[in-house]
């Protein structure tokens, strides 16, 4: 079975089944990383450009090294050595890049909404590799891959999201990803970083209910997936919380609160970490961290996304 | 047939039998950029630089995959990241990069000439792809190659170059490559943006003659070719131009004055465009315009170049 | 035979057993540079991070063309566009970076001993290119290489280095090689610039000992390689030298003084080259100078360091 989709823009137009499938495509491209040759000849020929607005080490390399993997050519793309310095049009831009016979674009970009706004416009597959605060739809696909590689499942598991849901594309995906695979999500953060009503508004077209909870010991109190978010000093500065050591104090993970989750709980974050604000050093190098499983994951996660857009539906 | 040329650094110095051959040559890699594997392995163990001292994406990238595309080793070299900083010559630089084993240097830079002078001191091919205001031979080639594909011959067509010709590189390799070819070339812009005497140095050593336009009639009526060139506003700002309204209004294309050109004239803009400014967004986006076409046929055309510079005297 | 080493940090810690079949090595992929396709399928699979904290166009592209030729993946990091800026560890970063499947990890960083800490972190092949004023062992080894490959050995001859000593990597690492391979080292540079007791510090744990020189006549007499050193004029200014004209007058090699030494000694520099300061154009350019032999050579070292890293060891 292929995917029928001509893009991956977010988790939310993304089907339980459609998420199956790449979480399942993912685990296949994990078997080929493990060989001695880690390559495959799958999209020889093929064109893969990662279009970078935003400056990004992890995501970027992690989508070159996927595509590299599947012997695509990659080419690198940053906005700051762009003609959009030049005054071109976003439009242009990327249907000037289509127009180099491109197979798939992978879009970061601060503006929410410009890779839909892309897509509509090309022939080309089109990913998102984050869009402003909207969606960052391979992260959380490699979040679910790590949960159930990890626990087995994902359906029924307590996952509490904490800190900055507002301001986060992770969050965002995660919400709309982990709901619609059957598990109960529950959010906490300063209150200045929770959007109101945000537990109606996904709640509404989910399978399962959003909570906010009121405390960190609600929050954290019998998960099984402990999510940490980035505070984004660099972003909202802080003019949204109270300072770096209140925040730490009441919204950080350390060692003294993960005793309120199960004893078998994981942990997770989706990086770069502030260590000693959102999370200390002896949780994130601990043995319940998965961090790095993560990171890991995100190369056969992407691989799969490359896959299915680009190769898979040949074989279909 | 082989190209006897080690570089091209301008059209000038090419012959119309050499334009041909490279056009003939684009037009094979064609093909090859229609089939669903887009790659050949002609020059598997070659190394291609991309030396760019002046930002670009379109042509940084567009060299990047047509030396992919032929299977070659690519490397970016951007000036903002070079020795350059460190004071030394851009003799020593291309030395250098020549001594890592390079077969092509395709070289991008702010002063008229510099290929030039590099290609002198190189055994290792070069190929200019845009210096100053002087030349931007690839864009000549591929515009040519878009003129071919889409009127059946170059010979006998009026072709209109319409804006500032006084700094366009991409003009000077246009007038040098079309009036070669046998086409009837037509400038017009502000007087401020009009070599003086640019009719008589040309035409001297060209097969037709080429005019100067008095008004945007004159230029655009019974043209079959309208070749935009985009306004630096980045450049030269306003203070050549009375004003980017006034220019708009006297020098712009738009869906009322391209009634003046031949029911099937075509429009080409080398990009990235200002819309609203040179061309209106009806125009860029008609069904007469080509503007698409040039980006893709710049892959076949850069290809061709490769190939006959590190490939093609192998075989011939 | 294989390297038993994980990581090449410094030529510190390398025997002269290893050098020598480091060199050995190169000397094998010299032959592999000569052929047509110059392209080995040895690391296919692999993948090879350069991860750059300081600009460099050289150093980087070597390696990017090394790992190439050897047909690994490759991946350029610069730290400009990294998680560095959003305050994660270096820790963090180069754990992430070996989580996404990375083999070799080549690093330049301006802190002394980053490479080190590094290594330590990871299960990961870690290439020092430069850290600070510490070390730069690829570059000392290509050095003894194009010694090796002109003088037909390295024991025995005397190696002037001359400039600043006491801020280059580049001397720091030649003196450790240059001394385990037998070779009699002599020093000379501006008071200012030769660390106190490096003579006995350094001779202590080498060979053969290490000299001062008190006079330019001194180093250069009866020397069998010269070996210039750049005056990084960008970092300690003018503040520790008299002036560039005094520095060059007093410290630079010419087409006088050059005759102090034998009549077939070899002159070296690790560029960029300051013409005019450290040397002048006629001895850079003139039939003794093997500066880019040195450049050249890089290449197949490097191939070397890669291939005994990350591919010799499955063959040993």
């Amino acid at each position: 079975m292929g995917l029928s989709k001509k893009d991956i823009l977010d988790i939310e137009s993304l089907s339980a089944e459609e998420i199956r499938l790449i979480l399942e495509t993912a685990d296949s491209f994990k078997e080929v990383l493990g060989r001695d040759i880690k390559k495959v000849p799958t999209l020889r020929g093929k064109t893969v450009i990662n279009l970078f607005f935003e400056a990004s080490t992890r995501t970027r390399t992690s989508f070159e090294i996927a595509a590299k993997r599947l012997s695509a050519d990659t080419i690198n793309i940053s906005a700051s050595a762009s003609s959009v310095q030049k005054g071109e049009t976003l439009s242009d831009t990327v249907r000037n890049i289509e127009a180099m016979n491109s197979d798939v674009i992978i879009i970061r970009h601060p503006a929410s909404g410009a890779p839909h706004f892309i897509a509509k416009r090309l022939k080309a597959s089109v990913i998102n590799a984050g869009d402003g605060s909207h969606e960052h739809p391979s992260q959380a696909l490699l979040d679910m891959q790590t949960i159930k590689e990890k626990k087995g499942r994902i359906e029924g598991l307590k996952v509490a999201i904490i800190g900055d849901i507002a301001h986060s594309r992770v969050a965002r995906s995660n919400i709309q990803g982990l709901t619609k695979m059957g598990a109960k999500v529950v959010l906490y953060g300063p209150k200045t970083l929770i959007p109101k009503g945000i537990d109606e508004i996904v709640g509404a077209h989910c399978n399962t209910p959003l909570q906010v909870a009121e405390s960190m010991e609600e929050a954290l109190s019998d998960a099984d997936v402990i999510m940490m978010l980035r505070i984004q000093l660099e972003r909202q500065g802080v003019s949204l919380i109270p300072s770096v050591r209140e925040y730490s104090r009441f919204f950080g993970l350390n060692s003294k609160n993960i005793s309120l989750a199960k004893g078998d709980a994981i942990i997770m974050h989706p990086g770069p970490m502030n260590r000693g604000v959102e999370i200390s050093s002896e949780v994130a190098d601990g043995s319940r961290s998965v961090i790095l499983d993560q990171v890991n994951n995100g190369i056969a996660v992407r691989m799969a996304l490359l896959y299915l857009l680009a190769g898979g539906h040949k074989d279909a």
